[in-house]
């Protein structure tokens, strides 16, 4: 298994052990003795024996394999450093009074930190609540209670939640394999459990409460390959203005952006809940049954109203409504009366004993267009809850179609619930909530049949573009225009003919050798909106090129004598027939590096915000999703009569720039506006830069 | 009180009472019998007793002031009919076999309506459960359980639903005034219930289940005035298009648009609720609590984590989170330990005992930014949360501010919950719920500080309009196109200068009258892309008209020899500077009549689908939200450093608009495209509208 020595120790060490009321290190003592099916050793100088344990004086002699810290926070790198020497390689510091403390408490967990690599220990914490593991009654906590065993893991950056969810679970029959306070993640993060569980059979899924992923990139990485096999769901909390500042003032930690969680996540495959609710509704379901088939849900129900809810909650969700064979509603004719329903949400009516239910059930579970199903029962005076709970639980085993259900009332709804719940099957009270837990399913599915690519390397002049960023750099220029179109140029993007020139000769020269009419641009770091100034003109003639040139330039100057003038780029002019002018840009997140944006120009982004984003390097169905994502999507295909653009092109060139953007981490941020898309090609018009020399 | 002899009679027929094991006349009887504080009346001619009551033959004799029928449907209107002879105003018809069972059963229900109309009867029904009300134990129902008693009133198109709530809420502490299980609405609809619960001092909340709403605008009238008084939530289902399918196939009624629901819901006060959990979320807290009177929630948490999922659900509600006054902040770092956070979401800390959570609640509690708060505690050592309920409705009552809690765990939590519920405060383990509930309050708030004016009333010219109308009628023309200009100058809606002419002479000498250039187009009924065909010229100076009137005509001709042709337009060129195209447009829905669109032109609408609606006839704030609900909004307001356009005379256009087709149910769509809106003023270029002659 994986992290044997952490969560399946033969021997923990609780160094800081006690028995003084009212502490921690009673607490966790007295927690490991209660269920841990392996030895404790308390260690404490200041005392003789623990709980009637002999107490040692160091760590050094405990011969443990999983070490528990609770000592004060001055003594704690210590504790942790004498582990490491005596060859202890798992360790869980409860102690707080680090990263989260102040800038001593920053220094403390750096040294930690140094201590763990030094001796590579799996580390959790400092600032945590403990690990908790059900196998080997591990509860390494100092909370109020253990986990009742299951085959879900979990982990916490919030030590009070795990208090919480134990609590609330204990009393909705959910269970857990292993459970783990994060804290402030010094050393183990979110990454290595999801790694850690996905190679642990015991663990079917895992399920996380995060304000902050440590490691983008490699979190995408892990969690890529994990939940090819084991789902994880996530409450990623922080995710509004007001959230995310709560979470940056709970932990300390500067989050990423929201935009770059979302795309980040989905990318690494992990199912986001939004909600407490939503997190355990998917992960109930997401243990206790596998993905449909298909998408088409079954909806069983003995009362009109409660099944066109189901049918909302249906349409609302990815899920379809299913289409039954011709051989299906024949079937439910046969076995329903007159008065029922045949066509789905089939509607057995209110006099529906159970014999019915499970005839109706039998047939709709057999037509191959039903992915899942959704049974819904009203109280009625001629069928108890009880049969209802076997005989659907029973159609469920030998049909082997995921289900939830919907038997609805008070307390009469337990029992049942708890026998559908032991199959797996979740109840509710509210059939979109049955639904939408089986719509997580369905994202499961969506997500395990993802085939992931690795991003296209494209053959591209790295070393030039390099030299061109150098010399910028070299310059004392961190905002870089149209001049670095060169580095589209060495990337393979498409860029109209264009020069920048110095002098009137060199303007009319140039705009000779581009055509007969050309576009022309004041070349400046310090003019952000050359338009506005008069400094764009567009169709010179190439003989009116010269006189173009000193306008420009006379402009430039009368309206910011101190601007830095590098020139005038002379650009082949562009068709624009049928064309969609289009932005794709790149920006870096702190926790998941670069961030690739793409949308449409003008109004789209500027008004209707209508961009989509993904974390860079993107493979090429990743890049080709951007252009689904946008809500303007159909301007791109053709919409209105007119023909589509070249979609391909518009991938390639996200690619292209994915890769630039990965490749030199000094370019924070780029913007290519327009990117003008054709029914044949594209063309990156211009493009904006802003470098970081430092990272060159 | 509202309908007393419904909801309180003293006397209660049951005509169909038997002992039969297993009827439904005698669930009915058995039901009254258990809790009913008045007198019951068996009535069947085939009995001498039932539950030792004396049986009558007839319905005539009963002295009842309400009557429930139970009888076969053959012999159910008749016992109507003798009841309302008899003198008896209310009826509650359960049985079956009317409306949703055929043509028959049809022919039946519009035999029902007539007699309940002759006798001037509330009747509930047919195919209804019955109805309940428990001031005075009234169960005139087949169900299993009699309703606990409460402030809610709550109807439902489902009785089967109305079994499995009261089952659900009686577990969960839910209580009820009446109930009524609407059935087939023959007669009573859900408005009458509104109006009657809107007058009645005991019922505080009305929610309501329904799958149609008979008569849009009368229920918007009736709801309207009732929720400045009383919270109206309601599921409206078959709010997707699968779900509009399942509720048609159930009920048998043809449902209007969601489109309109929506809006006319909202028109209305109604609170939409969009699933169960949501209804009784909403019911419930509106039943305990007033609304808040500002939108800030303070937030005091034990635990980091809970306190950042509560803000991030606040950062999804119409809710903010509240910003202290420093004197708030101060007294909280006084009352607080140096580790507590002093700033909003509060954390009082993992060490908390009731009396710091109380003192941090007292504090922000008295901040006059704060019109709501969440407390949420995760479970520990040093407190309980029957304490802590007890200091959360004392500092709740003292402070009579809004509340919601979020005492996470399992079973420890039951009590408290109780002792908050009896103060109207909802416990939630998911703090999105718990946010969302104090979101309800927040929304009805809003519901009762809207001021509903009347609809402007123009000063139009009605009558020219209508003989307009009456001769394309007349002509045998439905599909009217720019000849129909006239209808919007009669109702005051700018339009450019324009004629229609039939001949080369009178082309020119109009195009003379109206410029120096002009805007040419074939008016035909039967050619709808006239562009397409070149049927529009523009810029024609005024000495060309004739000739492009001849080429438009052969045009027209050429395309479609067979298409009727009423001429050409000849129209003033318009000016499209600093101009944003609109389109205005109305159709009509079966239950909520006109409905109003807007939306800006071209791939707004064609494209992005974003559009808006509203039920006419609008007022003018009505009308003034329809510009600021579109997406693209922020280009009317002069986005990207262009003028705004003149709103007040968008506005105008719409509420003139809304007033035409009100005037006029013959008008079945009408499409303005484009309203130009100028910086001033706006201006309708062409129209399209579709009439039904008979309706004229």
């Amino acid at each position: 298994m994986a992290l044997e020595s952490l969560f399946a120790p033969d021997r923990v060490a609780v160094v800081g052990a006690t028995e003084s009321e009212g502490s921690v290190g009673r607490a966790v003592v007295r927690n490991l003795l209660d269920t841990f099916d392996g030895e404790v050793v308390p260690v404490n100088p200041n005392r003789e024996s623990v709980f009637g344990l002999d107490c040692l004086d160091s760590v050094r002699d405990a011969d443990a394999d999983l070490v528990v810290v609770v000592v004060p926070p001055q003594a704690a790198v210590q504790v942790v450093r004498e582990a490491g020497e005596a060859g202890v390689r798992d360790a869980v510091v409860i102690t707080a009074g680090f990263g989260e403390a102040g800038t001593e408490g920053v220094a403390r967990e750096r040294e930690l930190e140094a201590v763990a690599a030094e001796y590579e220990m799996n580390l959790v914490g400092p600032n945590s609540l403990g690990v908790v593991s059900t196998p080997k009654g591990l509860n390494a906590t100092f909370g109020p209670r253990m986990a009742e065993p299951g085959n879900v893991s979990f982990m916490s950056q919030s030590g009070a939640f795990i208090t919480a969810v134990l609590d609330w679970a204990a009393d909705h029959d959910i269970g857990f394999n292993d459970v783990v306070s994060l804290g402030n993640k010094a050393v183990m993060d979110e990454a290595d459990f999801v790694r850690a569980w996905g190679d642990d059979p015991e663990t079917d899924v895992v399920l996380g409460y995060l304000e902050a992923i440590e490691d983008g990139a490699s979190f995408i990485d892990t969690a890529r390959e994990v939940t090819q096999e084991t789902p994880v769901v996530v409450v990623k909390s922080g995710r509004t203005e007001a959230g995310a500042h709560a979470a940056a003032s709970h932990t300390g930690a500067i989050a990423g952006s929201e935009a770059a969680y979302e795309a980040g996540l989905d990318q690494a495959g992990v199912i986001r809940a939004d909600s407490v609710e939503e997190l355990f509704d998917f992960g109930g379901i997401l243990a206790g049954q596998s993905p449909p088939d298909t998408d088409g849900v079954a909806i069983v129900t003995n009362a009109g109203g409660p099944g066109v809810m189901a049918t909302d909650a249906v349409g609302d969700s990815g899920l379809s409504l299913a289409s039954f064979t011709s051989e299906t509603h024949a079937a439910l004719g046969e076995a329903l009366p007159d008065m029922a329903n045949v066509y789905n949400p089939v509607d057995v009516i209110g006099d529906a004993r159970v014999d019915r239910f499970r005839a109706a059930l039998d047939i709709v579970l057999s037509d191959p267009n039903v992915g899942c199903a959704v049974v819904l029962s009203c109280p009625t005076a001629v069928l108890t809850y009880e049969e209802l709970a076997d005989a659907i639980v029973e159609a469920h085993e030998e049909s082997g179609v995921p289900m939830a259900t919907v038997l609805m009332g008070g307390e009469a709804t337990r029992g049942p619930a708890r026998t559908l719940a032991a199959a797996g099957i979740p109840n509710y009270f509210d059939p979109s909530r049955a639904v939408g837990a089986l719509d997580g399913l369905r994202r499961y599915r969506e997500i395990r049949s993802r085939e992931y690519e690795p991003p296209t390397e494209f053959d591209v002049d790295r070393e030039p573009a390099r030299e061109m960023l150098e010399r910028a750099a070299a310059r004392g220029q961190t905002r870089l225009g149209v001049e670095a179109m060169g580095l589209l140029d060495a990337y393979g993007i498409p860029t109209p003919d264009s020069e920048i020139v110095t002098g009137r000769e060199d303007a009319v020269r140039a705009a000779h050798d581009i055509g007969e009419e050309v576009a022309m641009k004041v070349v400046s770091p310090d003019i952000l909106h050359k338009s506005d100034i008069g400094g764009v003109k567009v169709g010179v003639p190439a003989g009116e090129a010269g006189d173009a040139y000193e306008d420009l330039v006379t402009r430039a100057r009368n309206y910011q004598p101190d601007a830095t003038l590098l020139g005038v780029q002379v650009q082949a002019m562009v068709d624009t027939d049928d064309a969609v002018e289009t932005i794709v840009g790149a920006n870096r997140d702190p926790q998941f590096g670069p961030l690739l944006l793409f949308g449409l120009g003008g109004i789209f982004v500027e008004v209707l915000e209508d961009t989509t984003v993904r974390v860079a390097p993107v493979s090429e169905p990743e890049a080709a999703a951007m252009l689904d994502d946008i809500d303007a999507a159909p301007l791109l295909r053709g919409a209105r009569g007119r023909p589509a653009v070249d979609e391909a092109a518009v991938v390639e060139t996200l690619q292209r720039l994915s890769q630039l953007v990965t490749d030199f981490p000094a370019i924070l941020e780029l913007d290519v506006n327009p990117l003008v898309a054709r029914p044949e090609g594209a063309e990156a018009i211009d493009v904006r830069l802003t470098i970081d020399p430092e990272k060159l």
